[in-house]
């Protein structure tokens, strides 16, 4: 990715709404570009995490495992979505572990140029916070579902705020979904079987079609 | 609570360290203390979710419910902390009810005049998202306990992220820490049995001593 290419991707997220043509010049300009390749691990120097991380590219997940290694995925992150903003606003540690999903590229930009930017012209922040504040209410409704749900409504739930048209397109694999929902896979095959049964949903490969979207709130 | 009574619990307020004298003045001046009484639920209407409120003093706690009544608590907030900053920052809907568990009194801060002070400061801003990103850490902690974590393990995680000198002062009822860890009472109620059986704890009313902290990291 050249830095013209650069410039243009970063111009249609979000996040970076609000800079003017100076500002996404400068940034194209400065930003380093990093590879996680897929299956890997980022693993952050304290500069790493004290910049900005914004992927460019692919898709990551940010996880907690326990000691006897189940994996609880958080959120996973795709083009657009800063990453490491906990972090590089309190104490410079990762709250949790980030892996590649995919083949990944990640924009860094420095502490340095980050505090230009926000100095400049802090509507960037605002932006930051509206994204702390959607991952936050997330965090919340992953809170409500492992504490207060049973699994088949867990999966309703994820499909019900997930589909388009009816249709959830799993870009992810059973086994990448049954970590999200905080279940085994044998149960989250279970409970898909259950409601393909019940009628509610069909399942055809990667994508999952709602039938029944009444019986499926129903859950 | 007079103006200048209000003024001086404010200064105190690490949220608003980066105010100056008159900007102190003015939201004295201008900012609303509403009052809401032990047990009762703090509704708020668009306009007091879109401003700023913070609590002055008390004690209110951000819960989810799921339709048979079982709850669960997400933060519990103190003095000087703001909340509603997910609806202020997105779409205006409180992501979760609030409760006060004593007697509290909340500053709100008008839309217009918190737009005003961060036009004018606009380092409040990152006062605010260091606020968000401790609670996004706590959600992920809170998220990870749920799923990747048996009730003894939980209950030991939260001690030890809050004794003080090896003690915690419950101020809050046992009812109260159950919702927090996310257990029926009878099961917190097992759990403590138990870790005080182990020798790894003292219970004495509201106090909580830990006697092996070793032990309890054990769990």
């Amino acid at each position: 990715m050249d830095r013209s290419e650069l410039r243009e991707a970063i111009r249609k997220f979000p996040l970076f709404s609000k800079l003017d043509g100076l500002q996404l010049d400068r940034l194209a300009e400065h930003a380093v570009v990093n590879h996680i390749p897929r299956k890997a691990m980022f693993f952050t120097e304290d500069r790493l995490a004290q910049g900005l991380n914004v992927l460019l590219s692919g898709k990551v997940k940010l996880f907690r495992m326990s000691e006897d290694g189940k994996e609880q995925t958080i959120f996973v992150f795709g083009p657009g979505e800063p990453f490491c903003l906990c972090s590089s606003f309190s104490d410079g540690k990762l709250p949790a572990n980030l892996g590649a999903l995919e083949d990944s590229q990640v924009l860094f930009i420095s502490p340095d140029e980050y505090e230009a930017m926000v100095r400049e012209d802090p509507a960037i922040l605002l932006n930051m916070m509206r994204v702390m504040a959607r991952r936050l209410k997330d965090a919340m409704d992953m809170i409500d579902s492992l504490s207060l749900k049973q699994i088949p409504s867990r999966l309703a739930a994820y499909f019900l705020s997930w589909h388009e048209d009816s249709k959830v397109s799993l870009d992810i694999s059973y086994r990448e979904l049954s970590k999200i929902i905080g279940v085994t896979p044998e149960a989250l095959s279970r409970a898909l079987r259950k409601m393909g049964e019940d009628g509610v949903i069909e399942v055809d490969g990667n994508e999952v079609t709602i039938v029944d979207e009444a019986g499926l709130a129903a859950y």
